[in-house]
């Protein structure tokens, strides 16, 4: 056991990172070694970012060679797990899964064919069957994890406090369908709902879509109902506040304690640079 | 009253059509004349299209000019109505409402800040306190609605009639919270769901999303839970049915009874020749 006096309990002294894409994976590697741990990344390729991972031990293996990425971190030594960084959907045909990995597709069943939610909620599951621990990106990153409450100058008016909440609404019942994680809601009006296209693309398209004779315009980001926080936590970035602005919103709401900021203080500069408020919401 | 046998009862003689886009407001038009009725079109300017409505006894009037709209109709001695096809939200600082328009607005009230189909049966509610009857498009084009069961030669196997299974669950779900009408779903994956950016760029992004190795596609429609059935009916047309090819998908299900093909025959033609269903739903 660790002697270790913060940061999550881990059953040994290494933690391997599956490593999707985005800058999460280094920051994990970083708090982690900063807590007197070893850590061990396994890039899935094509997905992992070189510059990311590649200061920290590492390999790069096919997100489908489920064999080879086990008994690797079982040669490393590592039983405590984290999940992170988007990894597309990979498609049937591109999968080649190894013996092992078309085993564990197996168990996986009908998963498969379920939404995002389900599909983690199961790779979780088996990863544990595998004898492994599974931890939230969040419990390393407590310093990226937003809070509740209004981050940055910007306040939200009673009217962005009424889109957020119809937001919230709206998230919460393609949540439970587990389609997505977000929508923009402008003055009542829902312009867009998240479902495969991503944040990005809503977010573009709640700008071409938006009334400009109204008032506001406010994202909303938040978990699933029940989702498992060990896998695919909303996450916002500087890029995600600045895209929001090019659409013409008046600010970002996102569920407090469940989202992590990427860069929490340039998220802050870029919303106080373009007059946006960020506000965690329960 | 008149001494017609079939169509809907009417309270005059002459049908007023408020016409926004596309080819129905002229399909309407040639349904009730052909009932032995007058007709006059008023087209809302920049959305009626000329080569339709102009063959027809009509006038151009802004959308907000509420009461150059109500005195034309007057005039006309249409105490009928049809409100038919695609109308873009206007902006506010567009909408320069002549004075009975401003206290139509007042009497509206919050339903100009709900979605659309809280705005369109405030419409149709202040339309009958000003003495009008409102009647749906599809009273007129009997032979335009989507009946239940498979129309043409391509039926939906067990895998896409699960997809159109979730789909119906997702629309219900967007359509009690007044967001849309529509989505697209793949194998059990919810691809996009459509809100203000209407059914073409929601299928030219669900085509973009398909994930490549896995099963069917399929678009579907239908009213919100409660829609009131004479304003913006799903409509379908032969673009559609191509637009749905252009995106990978297997097939589109519509709701039977509520649902206007713009061209029954075209959109058949054009799902056989793509092998694509149609199929009306319950």
């Amino acid at each position: 056991m660790s002697g270790r006096k913060n940061g999550p309990a881990l059953s040994g002294e290494c933690v391997g990172i599956l490593a999707g894409g985005g800058p999460l994976p280094g920051q994990v590697a970083r708090a982690a070694v900063a807590m007197g741990l070893r850590v061990f990344i396994v890039g899935f390729q094509d997905f992992a970012e070189p510059a990311i991972i590649e200061p920290w031990p590492h390999r790069y293996i096919r997100l489908a060679a489920a064999g080879e990425i086990l008994s690797c971190l079982r040669a490393e030594q590592c039983r405590d797990l984290v999940l992170i960084g988007p990894v597309r959907r990979p498609s049937f045909s591109d999968l080649r899964p190894d013996a092992t990995g078309a085993r564990i597709m197996a168990r996986i069943g009908r998963a498969l064919f379920s939404g995002d939610d389900g599909l983690l909620a199961a790779i979780v599951r088996v990863l544990a069957e595998e004898g492994f621990t599974i931890h939230g990106a969040h419990e390393f990153l407590s310093g990226s994890v937003g809070r509740r409450g209004v981050l940055g100058r910007v306040q939200p008016d009673a009217q962005a406090q009424a889109d957020i909440g119809r937001g919230r609404a709206v998230v919460d019942a393609i949540g439970r369908l587990d389609i997505g994680q977000g929508c923009v809601v402008q003055d009542g009006l829902v312009l867009a709902v998240e479902a495969m296209e991503g944040t990005d693309r809503m977010l573009l398209r709640a700008g071409e879509c938006r009334q400009p004779g109204r008032p506001g315009g406010v994202l909303v980001k938040m978990l699933k109902p029940g989702q498992d926080r060990r896998a695919d936590l909303p996450t916002i970035g500087p890029d995600t506040v600045r895209r929001a602005a090019q659409a013409g919103l008046r600010g970002i709401a996102f569920q407090a304690g469940a989202t992590l900021l990427t860069d929490p203080d340039g998220c802050v500069a870029a919303a106080n640079e373009a007059g946006l408020f960020l506000a965690g919401i329960e």
